[in-house]
């Protein structure tokens, strides 16, 4: 109990359980969350609870309740009490969870209009992140299973029908945990896809401008030859008709690229320079 | 029962049943779905149903068949009515995935003739839907299995028979959710292939165009250079020579490239304009 | 029954048996297969079967064996007659397999010798094609199992013993299914690496041919410049060390670029032109 | 027993328990681990271990523990002994992980300043590593929890409390050893993507560049022609006229870029030399 | 028994125990295994064996045994002789999966000198032998298990024993497998980045020199024009100030390069060429 950090369990030691989970809070001022490891333990007539540090909102509003003798607080025995404070840690995981998902939706957004290294590692940090909220989690599916199934005799009946309703968040939470590693596994395709894309449109402004040049180029390099018998340059129409087959070859490439809508990534709307992170 | 959204689930409180189910609709004028959560409360001798919103027509039908007074629906109980709804939801998980099905091979035939980034944003949307989805039908697998295992008292043995089909629809609507998911992700392997083949030929047309004028032009560069002792510049047959020579090296990058097989991407069949998204 | 398609479902009504299954059989002139749903009827004296269409070859050999009186069909009960019949199906499906493993095997010689994009449409197909084998053959897994466990009274014990062999034929099948599924995926990702290697051939060559001569072009262009004092035009050896000097260069590049091996792209053996698709 | 190496396994030949351990250790010099197969005997009154060699310092706190007289060692019965020798190895993989830990994220720090091939066989070590790890682990599992189970007589239901101390250390190794083999896959990834876009800025450069002065030095070329017959260069202002339409082009070139972003791979923050690996 | 080939299994027939596995053998002189199938027939008092083939030194060692009366062979019974032969059968997978490992190390060893197709084809032959290794002795899972829980009345429980230890031989066969395979796969994805990190470099390479020398090119082009009036071409230090204004142009992007990391590619220690493949 004393030793942090501890993988979340359940142990029943018959006359006393010890429960151990992990709490999750955002940050204050970051993206990201904290955890901290919260202990029970239960007996028949009292509940102890143990945190590592201090300051802790997510236990006031039960507080808050006792003091108020608001609800059914005061009359039910300890395990009431334990559930009502493992549900406000299981419900304090909900508003991390909507971070990520915001934060997922964020760079979908972002990938679409200009995709950046900032997105690569912010998914990387979620995929990170959500590994180390599933870390904290899992265990507790046993955790509410043996609540729920109630295989010590310190939790009554009564409030067995309580911790299913905690099982039913947790599987919740879990569900959403999954989803969102889902998405951030394949936010990572589609940036990867993204990538190959603008890379396509960047190869082809390049392909098109340079082969249309470097033919021409290479006809203006032959007329600018010094050689002493060269007939063409004498004569009173060759720069013009030169100049022609310079314009037809250029038209002829142009509409070769314009066909196979090489021109489209010269044509993307202009992005706003507002929109750059 | 109250609170939207839960996860779909059926509680047995020995004297009643409460289901939770998720019911899902195409939307109207755009693509994907929308989900509006149904609860069923189920007694002895009634039905209850909660549902968010007022206008709802997968149930109308059933309503029909009750004004009517077609079929059995009459002179059977409660839980024959609520396995005549629940099928009425199932059913409507049909129409919604066959949605995705048109989209995906929609993309599909996109994909073989041009691949671009609309793709891209409607594969990674596919994928995220599908997994909404499914999350929505997931946990419905417990509660068909239930039903159909009959462990309440309220669903007669009458009635499992019927809960059966709901089952069997149910995995069958799971089965194509998973192989939808399955092929939006090979989708996905496509599009990146599809890319990478995409910019192949760009470098083809920019490497073939480049490698045979790059050299030419080197030369039209050395003729070109005002030394005063360029020897060849003064022959008669300089020029003609010179011409003859960079045609030779022309003619040679091009047999080259010819048997590698790089002008193919010069030759690929016209995308006809009309196509073009 | 009569409703088509169906999953193939086991359905045990105490006094009959309901089967339905899905008989495949390759496309007679293309590629890939037909599927057609084909439902049993097992009673202690008889055996119905429907089928969607007429025209069946897979219960052929069977009547064959009835009419000729071959084996032990007559002398058995209907639940032989099943088996005989079922076993029929599950062997057509290993040609269907068969034709899998072949066109699996043609794309992975043709992607040793060029990859094109065919054969990314092929190897997409073929995905999608297996997935909707396995969801035709996923559910028999369980009816296989049922019939072997002979959970009917309707199958006698000794039917027991040929669904058995039904049973270990399906599993190989499924076995096979997922082979080719991993090999296909496996497909995908070497075709991807061959582009990619592809790819970086033409890139070298690309430049290797440029920065031999981009450099050697900027030379000739300053020789090509028309100030008035430039006195290495004036000089009579300025041509001919001029020329040594890019000679030294292109020289130098040349032996870096072979030392890095850029230029094995350029040695790759020719790819003889009959065998381009 | 003797044989090197086996499978991690327990074998209860009733009268004594075989239990083969891999321990593990980090390398002194250099990154990686080496394990060592430690086999424990365990009878009523003995506990025989074999080890491959000398010097092994995991066990030393353990006799240290015995020698001094230190907490209940001596009291305790063979299998107390098994616990803490046991639990001594576990104990042992966690400074192996957590240099694991360290090199991933020594490998994310990096990746983000520059990505280079170093990375790449690390990441892939990394990998081989772990799946090594893992499978000196993963048959632990049930190791572990046949002890807890206390399926042995040998076990005595005090010890089993201990074990169930290893079996949740274990647990957790296994945790962090699937967590860090999904975060190096997922590095894989992101070394990719940071590549791919590294690429993108390579091409972007070569791009911006090349598309701003192929086309002028085009324009070049042709006023360098020879033509007898050229009027535009006799003209007085000709030459200015010239120049000022070569910075019209260069200029509406390097605002259709910017408005793009394509300069922002010129603008990137330098990243400083000390930092090279 | 008679029809070739046949998936592993054990069938228990009451009086007889038939058993069918895949023997397997690296092929003499080339890479890859071959793979042949072998049948036990188990009765009470002899055991038959059917090979496909004559010639097979794997039971050689066993005749041995028995021709020299060496160990227990004689005194046991004919479940003790399968057990030899099914031991020296699995035996005979170890040295066909050190040819793998092998073969993965050369791999790993070649990619991180010099990736290059061939690679990339055993990469895929090896998943693909893997695969079908696998496919052989999946199967044997079951088998093995069976034959330690002494099923069968034919298996004494003193050959159980025996048995046990094939079982553990075959799990680490197959924990090697998935082991490779997970490798394999790895490498694959290794081998992309290794192609994407060249092409990287590659295209550094063409940036550097094209962006250095295509801007001077350009200046030699301006100088080299025509016209009358150019005013730069008749001063007496023109020519030198033209060429340090290039000199400086070159100077300022080298650094802007070489600031960048830029010129990496160009200082990679050359690769030895009798190291080429």
């Amino acid at each position: 109990m004393v030793n942090v950090p501890q993988r979340p369990k359940l142990e029943d030691y018959n006359e006393q359980l010890v429960l151990i989970v992990q709490m999750v809070r955002p940050k204050d001022n970051e993206e990201g969350f904290e955890s901290e490891q919260v202990s029970f333990v239960l007996g028949t007539r009292y509940l102890l609870t143990f945190q590592e540090e201090e300051i802790e909102d997510c236990f006031d509003i039960v507080r808050e309740r006792i003091k108020a003798n608001q609800g059914k607080v005061r009359q039910q025995k300890a395990d009431y009490l334990m559930y009502l404070l493992l549900d406000s840690i299981i419900d304090g995981y909900f508003p991390v969870l909507e971070d990520y998902g915001d934060r997922i939706e964020d760079i979908e957004d972002e990938l679409a209009i200009r995709p950046n290294t900032n997105q690569l590692k912010e998914i990387y940090l979620i995929r990170r992140e959500l590994l180390a909220l599933r870390r904290a989690i899992w265990p507790l599916r046993n955790v509410s299973n043996m609540l729920v199934r109630g295989e010590s005799s310190l939790i009554s009946s009564e409030a067995q029908i309580y911790f299913r309703d905690c099982y039913d968040h947790f599987i919740q939470i879990l569900d959403i945990v999954e989803t969102y590693r889902e998405l951030a596994s394949s936010l990572m395709d589609a940036y990867l896809s993204s990538m190959s894309n603008k890379m396509n449109e960047v190869m082809q402004v390049l392909t098109v401008v340079s082969t249309i040049f470097i033919p021409l180029t290479f006809i203006a390099g032959v007329y600018g030859m010094n050689f002493e018998y060269m007939p063409e340059l004498k004569t009173r129409w060759g720069y013009i008709i030169c100049l022609g087959f310079m314009g037809a070859i250029a038209g002829g490439l142009v509409l070769f690229f314009w066909r196979r809508g090489w021109f489209e990534p010269f044509a993307r709307p202009n992005i706003p320079l507002s929109k750059k992170d």
